[in-house]
C-alpha cells in the first residue's frame, strides 16, 4: 500500500493534481452518522487559496459524494468522496518538466516511476491532494465533536514571528480552537498574525516563500486512547501529519525543548483536581507511553517554505544530464502554513477517530449524535 | 494490533519487565540471510546498562532463537527471538503500585487496562522492550550493510552539550557511523562527550536525570525508497522513533530550523555530479515527496529525560483518589540517551528495509550475501 | 476495514446498486503498465446482462478513470475506475424496503446498520458491486498475461448439467482457457452448454432460478508463490472467491472428492518431465503447502442459485414484525452463473497478482511489458 | 507477512516442526480476561496423538505463557504462548531430504526458500505448527463461551463412512456441541465413529492412510457480525481453515450442494418466532451477505489423506534431478482427521472473535466474564 492508512477506519487516497478528479474512499464509517455537508464543504473552503498570500489557481472544490450517503446519514458502506479537477494549466508544465524543481518530488518521482509518473503539477505528490484528506477529516471532526473532542490549530510561528502560546487553562483552550475555526489567518494574537502576513507579503515580492510551525490542541479525549509501541498516539498522528507534503517535524508536548530538561522539571505531577487525576504541568503534551491521560494533546507540526519560487535555481535536466537554470512557471503560494492548518487539523481528526474506533468499537462513531427517528414509523427502527 | 508493524517484513513484539521473557517475532525474512549471531550479540551489549551513568540492574539479554533459523541462515519462516529476563526485582514495585509515577505509563495502563496491567517495572512499557527491538534491528542492520547500507547515531546533545555536527562530505559521513559504531558513548567530538558524560554523574549526584537529541544518518540507500502519502519515509520512520519510549521529537534534515529559511534559502538546488544528480545541500535529510534521492538520510530524534528520579514528587494514589508523595525505589538511569542510540538505529534500520522489500520485493534482502555454496553437493542449490 | 482488501496491491471498492457510481481505487501498482482499455471494457461487456438469461436492467458500464492513468500508461499512484449507475429504478424498492427478501442481505444490513443503509437493490451488497471488482481484475489479467499466466472459468455445472472436464494437459488447457474467453456463455461442450440454458429458460418460466459450479484454471504460473499458513495461495484466493455474493463452496484440485481417497490415491507423484521437475497428476491443483508447484492451479466455487425469484415466498416485516408474503418486484436473472465467470476470474486474478508482487516486488508488474520508448528522446527514459 | 493474520486480534505464528520451540504471539486481547490454563492445556490434549490411530510421536504440548498473563488474567500486552519441541526424530529425515514426498511442501519448500528451508519433519509446514494455533484458539474459545457462543466440530464423513447430521433444533444442537467438546472421537453416532475408527486402522494396516469432512457448528452468535464483501464471515473463516494443512475444501450450509436447487427451494424464508426474526431452514448457514443472521452458522471443511503413507512411493530426487522412490520413514497418522477438529475449532473461534471485536471494539472481549473484585481493595479499580 502506498496511500492507503488506518485500521478501523481506512483511507484510499486518489489523484492527481492536472487529472480528471481527486478524492478519497473512507471505508469504516459506522451508518447512522448525520453528516452535515455544509460544514464538510466550509472546511474545503478553509483549504481553498484565497487573496494575495495565496496561489492564483482558484478551484471550487466541490465534494461529490458518490457511496454510503442516504438520506442525510452514513449508510456504513464505504464514502466515496470525489473532487473535480477544473482549473488545470497544464501547459505550464510542458516546457519544464525535465527540470528538476528543487525540493519538490520530481526528481524522486522520475526515479521511482522511470517518467511515467504524471508529471503535470507535481502529479499525485501536488499539496493538491491534500484536499480529499480535508474532506475525510471534515468527517472525523463532525464524529469527534458529537463527543465534545475539539481539535484546532494556530501559526505558532511564520517566517520568524511567533504567535502567542495556547492558553493552559482547558476552558480557555476550548475557546481558543473555537475562535480560531473562524479565523481566516489562524492566529491568536491578531497583530502578531498582521506581522506574519506583512513577511509572507515581503517575501511573496521577492519572488520567495516562507515556512512555519503550526501548533494543534485537542481538547475533550477521554484516557486510554493510542496502544503501546507502534501504535502510540505520536506515532499514529506523527505518521499522518509526515504524510502532509512539506512537513520536516513534529513535537508532542515541549518536543525537542523537553530534551533540555532535567527529569524534575520534565515531569508531570499528578494531583486530585475535583475528583478527577489530572496532572499540574502538560509538558508531555496529554500522552504518556503513548496514550491519553486526559489532559489536552499539543502537537507541534514545521512546515518548510514552499519550494516553488520565481528566482531563478540551479538546477539538472533530468533527460540531458545537465546543469541547468530552472525558473519556475504557474501559480504558486507564497506561504501554504495558513492553508496547511485544516490540512493538520484533518489527519490529526483521523488519527484519533482511528484509534478511539480501536478501542471503542466502530459504533463508538455515534456516540453523541441524536439518533434519527425522523425516517418514518414504518421503518420501525 | 497494537505492538505489532510492518508491510513487508513484519514485527509482533512481546514481554512485560518482570515477566518470564521478552521477545520479538519476525515474519517476512527471505530464507539465506547468513545471520552474525555474534554481532546480534554485540548490539545488544551496546543496549545494555553499564558504568555509572546507567542503571544497577544487569541482564545478560542473551538472545535465544526459537525458530526460522538453521544451519547459520534465516529459513523463510517467522524468526522467533527470545530474551528471558532474570535480574527482576519485582518487590521493589509492590508498596508503590498505586503511586502513580509522573511521566510513566503508570496512569495511562491503569485508565486502559483497569488493573490488570503487569504493573512490576512497567510492564510491557517499560524501556526494557525495546531490548528485542534491538535484536530485530540488529538482523536489519545486517541486511543492509551487505548493500553498503550503514546507519549510525550520534548525541548530538545531551543536558546542553552540543556535539559537533556531522561531516557534510559522504565519505567523510560513512567514516563517521564506522567509528560511532565502535565507540561506548556515541558522539563525535570526544571532550563534548567527556562534558556529557560529566553533566550526566552531576544529574545522577543530585537524583536526578536529563535528556538528549540523537542524530542519526544512513549512507548508501538506493533512490526510489518510500511512498507518497502515508508510506513516506518520513511516516514510517517517524512512527517507528515515536514507538520508542521517551521519544518526544522527531525531524529529518533541518527540521524545525527548516521552518524559519524562505524558500530559496531551504530548497537543495541539484546539480550533475561526475553522472549521478545530486544535490549541492542536503537540508530535506535525504527525502524529496517522501521518497529518497540517494543523499544521506538524516534524522534528528528527541529525548526526555529519564522520567525515574530519585528526588521525591508529588503524585497521587489511583487507589485512593488522594495526592500523594512519591520517592522512586529501585534501579534506574540518569540518562538513557547513550542506550538509547542503538534503538533507535535498529527502528530506522527496520523502517528502511520494509520500505526496500516493499519497493524491490523479498528477495532484495539476499543482495549482497555470498551464495551459500557449503551445505553439500547433495543439495545441488 | 470492510470493502478494502491487499497487501502489495491494495483494492478498496465502493458503491451502492442506486447510488450516484461505483467504482476501486487501486493502489499498489507499478509505473509503466500499458493498459489495453478496449480490453478492460471487453471485461465489463461479459459481466453485463444480455439476452433472456439475464436482468432487463441494461447499464453501459463505462469505466471512467479518474486518476494513476497517463499517456496510456499507469503513473504508479492510485488508479480509480469509475462506473456511473444509469439504469436504476429505484421505485421499485420502496414499497417493500422492510419486507426481508429470502437469502439476501436484507435482514442482516438492518440488523447491521439499523435502517441507514441504501436497502435500494441492495445497497452495497448488490451483485452491481461486481462491476468495479471486474475492472480492477481486467487489470490484473493484463498483468498476468504479460507474463503468460492465463486464468479461464467454465461453468462445470448448472441447474444438475454438468460440463466436460478441463483437459488435463497444460497446453491443451491453456488452448481451452482462450476458446473460453471468447465464449458468451462459457462451457467446454456445446451442447452441455445448451442443455444449461434450456435449464435455466425452464427456470425463468416459472419465476424461479438456478445455481451452479465455475471451475477455474490458472496455467504458467511460476513456482514459489504463496506462503504458508493464513497467506496461501488457498487462503488468498477462497478468502476473495467468498467474498463474490452467492459463493457458498469453494474447493481446490479434487477438494471434497479428495477426502474420500486414500493418500495412495491421491498424492501426485512427482516426476522428471524434461529437467523439469512436474507431479504425474494433479490432485492437489497446483498447490502444495498453499505454494503454488507449477502445474496448473484448479479451483471450484459453488454459486447459489439467485436469491431473487419471482415466485410469491414468505417472509417478516422487519419494522412491523409480522409474518408476511413477499412478491418481488424490479428486474432479475434466473442465473448468474454465466455472468459470475468473470468476477471470479478477476478476484483469482488479483489474489495471483498480490502474492506475485509480495515474492518478486512491485516491480514484477513490468516483466513481459513491451518498454516504452515512444514517449520522446527529452525525456532520456 | 506470511504466518500473520488477523484485524482486531493479531496472531503471528512461530516454528518448525524441529526447532527449540513453536509459539504464537496474540496481540489485541483486552485486559481482565481471566483465563482458564487447564482449559487450554485440555485443548491441547485433543490435538495431540493418541492410540493406534495416530502417530507415535508422543509430545507433552506443555504451554509456557512467556508475557501478556498476570495474577490470573490477561495484561492487554501481547500474549506470548510457547510450547517447547521434544521428541524430534531429526534423523529420520537426514537420509530422504532431497526426496520430495508427494502432496507434502517438500518441494515447493525448495523452490521458495532455495533449500534453505529447515526440512526436518516439514519444517514450518508442519501439521506441528497447528499446536499453538490449538493455544490461540482455546484462549478465544473461551471469550466465545463467555457471551454463550459455542463452538463444536464433528467428523461428517471420514473414509467413506457418514455421521449422523448436526440436529436441526438450536438446543438440540448447543447440547450436541456439549457432548462433542468431550469425546475422544468426535462423532454424533457411535456407531459410525466405530465404522471410521475400523476404516481408517484398515489403512493403517496397509500402509495407507485416509481423509474426511468436518463440520462445524457455532451457535449463540449474534446478528451483524462480519462485513461485505471482503470480510465476509465466510472469507475470514475460510481463509483461516484454508491456512490449516491437509484442507482442500470448504463450504458453508448446503454449500456445493446448494447449487444444484432452484431458489424456491434453497432461500430460506423468514418467519416470527416468539418474537424473534429467524429463518424456517438454514441452507445458509447462519450467514447473510457474509454477515451473520442469527441462526446456527455451518461450515464443512475437507481434509485430505494424510499425505505421509508407508507404501512406496513413485517420486524425484530434487538434487540430483532423477526420478526415485521413496519409502517414508519416521512417525506418522493413518488419518489426522480427528486431531483437525480441534484445530478447526480453534481457528472458527479466533476469526469470529476477531470479527466480533471488529464489530463490537477491544472490550466486547470481557462481556460475561466476572469483574474480578479479588485483587485487593488497594487497587480499587
Amino acid at each position: 500500500m502506498t496511500s492507503s492508512i488506518g485500521d478501523s477506519i481506512h483511507l484510499s487516497l486518489f489523484g492527481e493534481s492536472h487529472g480528471p478528479a481527486i478524492g478519497v474512499v473512507i471505508d469504516g464509517l459506522a451508518a447512522g452518522i448525520p453528516l452535515d455537508l455544509d460544514q464538510l464543504q466550509a472546511q474545503m473552503e478553509k483549504r481553498r487559496a484565497k487573496g494575495r498570500l495565496s496561489t492564483a489557481r482558484q478551484e471550487g472544490d466541490q465534494v461529490e459524494i458518490q457511496s454510503g450517503f442516504f438520506q442525510g446519514h452514513t449508510t456504513g458502506s464505504p464514502l466515496c468522496l470525489l473532487i473535480r479537477n477544473q482549473q488545470q494549466h497544464s501547459r505550464d508544465y510542458e516546457a519544464t518538466k525535465t527540470l528538476l524543481r528543487p525540493s519538490h518530488a520530481d526528481f524522486t518521482a522520475f526515479e521511482k516511476y522511470g517518467g511515467f509518473q504524471d508529471y503535470r503539477g507535481g502529479g499525485h505528490f501536488s499539496g493538491r491532494i491534500t484536499a480529499p484528506l480535508v474532506a475525510a477529516g471534515a468527517v472525523m471532526l463532525q464524529i469527534l465533536a458529537a463527543k465534545g473532542i475539539r481539535v484546532g490549530t494556530h501559526i505558532a510561528r511564520c517566517a520568524g514571528v511567533d504567535d502567542r502560546p495556547f492558553p493552559s487553562g482547558e476552558p480557555q483552550l476550548t475557546q481558543a480552537i473555537a475562535a480560531l475555526d473562524q479565523a481566516p489567518f489562524p492566529v491568536l494574537d491578531r497583530e502578531q498574525g498582521d506581522a506574519m502576513a506583512a513577511a509572507i507579503e515581503a517575501a511573496r515580492l521577492e519572488g520567495d516563500s516562507v515556512g512555519g510551525v503550526l501548533e494543534t490542541a485537542v481538547t475533550g479525549l477521554p484516557t486510554g486512547v493510542g496502544e503501546p509501541f507502534f501504535h502510540s498516539v505520536e506515532s499514529v498522528l506523527a505518521s499522518l501529519l509526515f504524510s502532509v507534503p512539506a512537513v520536516k517535524g513534529v513535537e508532542f508536548g515541549l518536543g525537542f525543548a523537553m530534551s533540555d530538561l532535567r527529569g524534575s522539571q520534565a515531569n508531570d505531577p499528578f494531583q486530585m483536581d475535583g475528583g478527577r487525576i489530572r496532572t499540574a504541568t502538560n509538558h508531555n503534551g496529554g500522552i504518556n507511553g503513548g496514550i491519553t491521560n486526559g489532559m489536552p494533546l499539543l502537537v507541534r507540526t514545521a512546515v518548510k517554505p514552499t519550494p516553488s519560487i520565481y528566482k531563478p535555481q540551479q538546477t539538472v535536466d533530468y533527460a540531458r544530464r545537465e546543469n541547468a537554470t530552472l525558473v519556475i512557471q504557474g501559480r504558486h503560494d507564497p506561504a501554504i502554513i495558513h492553508r496547511a492548518r485544516v490540512v493538520v487539523d484533518s489527519v490529526v481528526a483521523f488519527g484519533l477517530c482511528d484509534l478511539c474506533c480501536r478501542r471503542f468499537g466502530t459504533l463508538w462513531q455515534l456516540e453523541g449524535f441524536p439518533r434519527a427517528f425522523d425516517r418514518g414509523p414504518d421503518l420501525g427502527v
